[in-house]
């Protein structure tokens, strides 16, 4: 009886065909050994973060880990939602991330403002992907959260796809909208000090459409993750 | 020229009438003069978190601050969340009180089950309950989420008021569905370990239908959020 390591998916960015061997990257090493007490000859997924799905057989799990694909797939990942968000207060942009990924966000875009500028961008990059992987691995996914580096909004607005659904978090928006099925969905949310006039009519111009997302005022992350699992909870 | 303070709401639990002076809370003095740069003669908002907002007339910001009612009035909030959750692993309770609050959520209701107690429940309790507060001012509601203490499974759904409609976050649920309007919503999540069977065998007893909230595998705390955010994007 071969029985299988604790359910877990590791992240292997380089995954190679079916039947053939590579090494498995030591942070993942150190998660099958340690948190899933997995042992030479089980079994487990693997993802890429680009779409595809990999069954493995673990062959080593020493210092350097090696592992071998027995099958592979890919998901298309047809349907998308890309946050862009203006700056939190504090730390919160961690959990936001944290969040954002586990609910299956396919881009978060940080926003350089008027009102609010993301200062912390670039000394939290290095945590911020290791949320998502740490993301991927919880929620074994194929895809993995693609953080951008922090523009201003008309270089972020040039790089959203024709065709893609735009909404605006707004207290004054419509209520009650289901979520676009497949297709790329696309969600500003300002900070908390507020989008700027001239940010809002860009938007505007630009076919955001206003969308309320609770009857309270909320912060940029609780807004930001309200309308991640809004859309979220639709269907393709 | 009568210039208005910051917009800003304070936490008064216990409200007098129109035109009725009384004493305000030290934490309310202090948030209203450091954060609002409030001073004497200022009119600010006040919530007494059980459904009734003021208009105030700041009389006093000394040591022992003072107001006046200007107006007030009730807001009845028959559209109300109440979100029963299994615990979530580390102090990640700490952010889930905090964004239920934001989101308007009425009752946290966290469950003792079989594969996961609140062991935190009781010593973070006075945490939880300044979260709630920070929330209220922020979101400038009526109602503060109100947290009650751990219970088992049995006890937490006699609690639950007839007509309530029901739900339990499950992957294998269904999904786009519509939130429900002015009614009671009640949703179950179970802990990060997952319910029992007889758990899941009490609660579809109990008419909780299942609600796939995304397609990914969620953390307690994020199913929680995400069903909190579905039910806060529907209307009356």
């Amino acid at each position: 009886l071969q029985a299988d390591a604790a359910p877990s998916l590791v992240f292997v960015p380089h995954l190679p065909g079916a039947g053939d061997e590579f090494a498995l990257p030591p942070e993942e090493v150190h998660y099958l050994r340690r948190v899933c007490r997995a042992r030479p000859g089980d079994r487990v997924r693997a993802s890429d973060g680009a779409g595809t799905l990999a069954s493995l057989e673990l062959l080593s799990l020493a210092d350097h880990g090696a592992g071998r694909v027995i099958e592979r797939s890919f998901q298309a990942g047809d349907r998308q939602a890309w946050v862009l968000c203006g700056a939190p207060e504090g730390h919160r942009a961690d959990w936001l991330v944290e969040k954002l990924a586990e609910l299956g966000v396919r881009v978060f875009q940080p926003l350089e403002l008027e009102r609010a500028r993301f200062d912390e961008a670039s000394s939290r990059r290095e945590r911020w992907e290791r949320l998502t992987v740490a993301a991927l691995r919880q929620s074994r996914s194929a895809w993995r959260l693609e953080i951008r580096p922090p523009v201003g909004l008309a270089e972020a607005l040039a790089a959203v796809p024709d065709g893609a659904n735009r909404w605006i978090g707004d207290r004054e928006g419509e209520r009650g909208l289901t979520p676009p099925g497949r297709s790329i969905s696309v969600g500003v949310i300002g900070p908390s000090q507020g989008l700027a006039v001239h940010e809002r009519e860009r938007l505007a111009d630009g076919g955001f459409r206003a969308i309320a997302l609770a009857d309270n005022r909320l912060r940029a992350e609780t807004a930001a993750l309200a309308w991640a699992a809004w859309w979220a909870s639709g269907t393709s």
